[in-house]
């Protein structure tokens, strides 16, 4: 089966953070009580990408092993479905969200890009390196981004899985018609946001 | 037409603001509220453009999808003449603007990098795509800028516009003349910024 | 003796910070009473590498010119061994991290990418420079990072060292390993790190 | 005559700051009254460069035209002798600094990133593009550095001087030794710096 086949099945899309929605860098930023403010750069285009997703049928979430209140914010602004943060052995919550959405493990892919996202990968029904990926995520993928991470990987998983499944262009017109915008659309910001 | 014909006739220049303006990357910073502060990086070359493009006889502004205070701020910095925040649907914000500027959709010119920006860059007079856009919009672009979003993509704009109108060499001596510096420059920062 | 060669007596891993655990970018923000808050950014590719380190029975540790916050936050979060800050003469850390050990300095192995480093990778058993390292220092180095400072050199030269001594494979399925993994992990942010 | 004869005859050396100190991007951060506050990213390289230029007798500074308290800060963090912000006109600056150091034109060296810079660097002594730098900017250049702002062209600038002067490796060698270090070392941070 080809990537192409392989995201055909695909009913909910995962991705892990740092280095996938993020191009990896944690920057640390002292705080006035003294422990660390950690700040995170995200890709607008993986934004809109996941309003795409979305309304293109995808349901989308995030597991991650780090803990961050930046990620809980971003997380809450791309109004995402599923968000497990903490998670240092990722196929726990993966069993979870296989239960919550009731779909078989061939029917989710995840994008991820170090060692600790080798279980899932080696198990899901789609593998996704990132272009930044370390050398031994990207053997293990199916599809490589030709973005890296923080700079639109996310964004190229769903137009590669929205366009295996031919819903793609649809999707875009949908999300530019002035009704369908409003429902699917995230990723807006809103006060000093 | 080539684009630098259409470029002859623009008297507005319009920018999209994440991945156009910046790199595209939203930081998140997590505030003593709890809540997100949202930074973004943008390129001391655009500054400078955007006062070239004033001196050249163009008209400046954006608008973009996200609501923030940053680019509040930043706006204010470079004395924007139109300013559109939380315009998920960016031609109603063109149309005001043609009305204000009194002149038709062949005189303006958008840069955009995402498929947000479609709708108008198939109608206006001259369609700017980042060198980082994504392909569906390279596709629609007239001319693309030999520079990502954040690393002077805005000035490259401003550039062909100007060199395309056969004014951009006077305006830069322009520029460097004491005299007409002071009343068309921007981008100056004040106080802490 | 190939750099291989030397890596495999490699106990004690010291890295620079400022472009090797970052790009080499200090952020320096306005703080509300005037001085500088400096901000970097690490990689998350770093972060685990230093576990899988320590899985692999290296000891590892900083030394660094500068002064600041941030670093000492950074390696509290990664557990680390040896912080040496504020060394404007990296030798004399090294001599101690050399008697705390007690290793002779064939077995410890050096990241850096200025001329400050430079007496530490003259004499040290393992000299890596990373990428972005200046040219004089990478005239003195046994191994050059495929990445950059702050995009993954330190997790490469941890590859690099595990991979000579014929324990990464092993080390990467112990850290995926349910049991073992929390005793190595470190990176895992806490609060609103 | 070649840049490098040209170089031979330098003793003040002279930086524009956007661009050429940082990569260009000016980061906005909304402060909590609502105002913005400025952040740039340093290179760490050429904070070390800076001290080897003042081992090698150059006397160093920086011109800008924006008004930053960042720039302030890390500008007091480098100890550098000639600072002036706020300057539209860069060559008022220039002059002053002629007359302070009771040096010739022919005898400073600038380095400029963009067209406000254009003045200064058609009139002294040895003019250097950063590889970042607009094309009108490289023009008029007798050297463009191989590393961008913000990634060490500010230290490229200084090995080129002083290798031309033939003084680089000596001045190397005594940042070394340690009892020259201090008393010219620079770019150390303090307290949460």
């Amino acid at each position: 089966m080809t990537a192409e086949d392989l995201a055909k099945n695909i009913k909910v899309l995962i991705f892990d953070v740092d280095g996938v929605l993020t191009d990896g860098q944690i920057f640390v930023i002292p705080g006035p009580d003294g422990k660390g403010i950690e700040a995170k750069g995200f890709a607008a285009h993986d934004g809109l990408g996941i309003s795409l997703a979305r309304l293109g049928g995808l349901r989308v979430g995030i597991i991650t092993k780090r803990q961050s209140q930046t990620v809980a914010i971003r997380a809450n602004d791309l109004r995402l479905e599923f968000i497990y943060q903490g998670q240092a052995h990722k196929m726990n919550a993966i069993n979870e969200i296989l239960t919550k959405a009731n779909i078989t493990i061939d029917q989710l892919a995840y994008v991820g890009d170090d060692i600790i996202d080798l279980p899932v990968m080696r198990q899901c029904g789609l593998a996704i390196a990132t272009a930044n990926a370390r050398q031994q995520v990207k053997e293990v993928a199916h599809y490589i981004t030709p973005n890296f991470g923080g700079e639109g990987a996310g964004r190229d998983a769903v137009d590669f899985i929205l366009s295996a499944q031919g819903t793609l262009e649809k999707v875009i017109e949908q999300y530019l018609d002035e009704d369908n915008a409003a429902a699917a659309s995230a990723d807006v910001g809103t006060g000093n946001m």
